[in-house]
């Protein structure tokens, strides 16, 4: 039985603990804070504390992107290690990966799951249930690695797995994740926002569900994707200039084909994921 | 027994019947629409079609901002019948109203119900089940007209009703409704939305559910309250423009602080809305 090793204890980490704790696996953990690591240990997430990780077959870092990047750079692990991270971010994971050679095999991973609260408290086994992972994949990613880190993925009981290149991932992410971030942290600073909450049918808690970003957590991950999310920012930016500009110059029919655009775009996207 | 009439058989005009009908009310319906009728009259939504407006005790307006104005101006209601509404825009509508002396008492309602879908095969007895609903209230308005609005608000089963004035009402839902779709339908237009479904856990479900506006419906909405929603907009695009310029300038620091803004603003309401 191969061995695990869980770097970080928050929602993520111990969910991933948990997971495949359940699923068979000897799942060793490790926290920088004594509490998420006892409160590990007491709920049976974890066999015990990971203390040396040249003993394990493959290391799962689950801490943010500097941390993780810290890890992949300095840690020394087992000859041959499995090495995966679950940062939203991955093209600077991997540049820093396969700037030097390393003794373990790198596969980088993004589980597309959490909730609006943090640590070990909110983790649970069936926190990745059916909801979407992105494995990245580089020039030098072996198969048989990818296949390797599948079995983990499947036992923590993912729905679908979505493989690209690091590029990919972190232009897709910074429109659907880190944008929609950002315009709903935008969203709720209009001074009419107090006391409207009666004033909706459903689409202003939609545009302002994940306005309460945490920003020691969202700004590392804006720097380390920066010119993608400028990128998204920038587009979406004039694109509303243009509502707003037709709505000025009150011309009503330039307001109605702008819209138009966008319905047509909304009714491709719903046609083309019918059909897969 | 007071009979009514809803003009307009849309998925509104046809729920509304629905739900009265089911409630005990005498209603019966009117739409240009000939399917849209006989579909009501089949479905047991309405007794008949309603011919002469003057025969009605309560005149509900289920109909497109322009053509309610042509009603509420044009038509020949029943002496000190009570006529209401379900635009959703309302200072236009009062303004019209009061602009001379009418034979009819005039309460604007705005229901915050609706599907993705319409037309009166949408509709249905229980589309406002637990709704919020806004009632409008002028200088003018006489409490026992909201007294009777409310009796057939709540034999319609909505939940929550948000009584404020027509200016007000305009400028809450300017940002909760009308730059909600403008939002959603901007964000469909990047380049990078084409085959991103599996890179979200939910975000981007959220901020493109209502990207698909029909611009028919929504055009004539903006222009009738063009400038508080030139204003959300104009505000909307300023802020976002702070956390690109603060990105250009890689000003994480700065970065930091417009997310922690934001973060506050949605913890005060989130606290707010559970004390109410």
């Amino acid at each position: 039985m191969k061995k695990i090793a869980v770097i970080g204890l928050g929602i993520i980490g111990g969910s991933i603990c948990s997971a495949l704790t359940n699923a068979g696996y000897e799942v060793d953990g490790f926290s920088r804070g004594e509490e998420s690591l006892q409160y590990a240990l007491q709920a049976g997430y974890i066999r015990q504390k990971a203390t040396d990780l040249t003993q394990y077959d493959v290391v799962i870092i689950a801490v943010p992107p500097k941390a993780t990047m810290h890890y992949l750079d300095n840690a020394t692990f087992k000859d041959g290690a499995l090495v995966t991270d679950i940062c939203g971010v991955k093209s600077v994971l991997e540049r820093l990966v396969y700037a030097k050679p390393r003794n373990y095999r790198y596969v980088g991973m993004h589980p597309m799951a959490g909730k609006e609260t943090s640590g070990i408290r909110s983790a649970s086994s069936d926190l990745f249930d059916g909801a979407n992972v992105i494995i990245t994949r580089a020039e030098k990613t072996q198969e048989s690695d990818v296949i390797e880190l599948k079995e983990y993925i499947q036992a923590m009981r993912f729905g679908r797995i979505i493989e690209c290149t690091a590029e990919e991932h972190d232009k897709k992410i910074a429109l659907t994740s880190q944008l929609a971030h950002i315009v709903s942290n935008a969203y709720v600073k209009s001074p009419e926002v107090r006391g409207c909450e009666g004033f909706t049918g459903g689409s202003f808690q939609d545009m302002t569900r994940i306005a309460g970003v945490d920003e020691t957590v969202w700004t590392p991950l804006y720097a380390c994707n920066r010119e993608n999310v400028i990128k998204e920012l920038s587009g979406l930016i004039a694109h509303l200039q243009e509502y707003c500009d037709a709505l000025q110059s009150c011309d009503d029919e330039k307001l109605s084909q702008t819209l138009k655009e966008g319905r047509l775009i909304r009714e491709t996207i719903k046609r083309e994921n019918k059909k897969k």
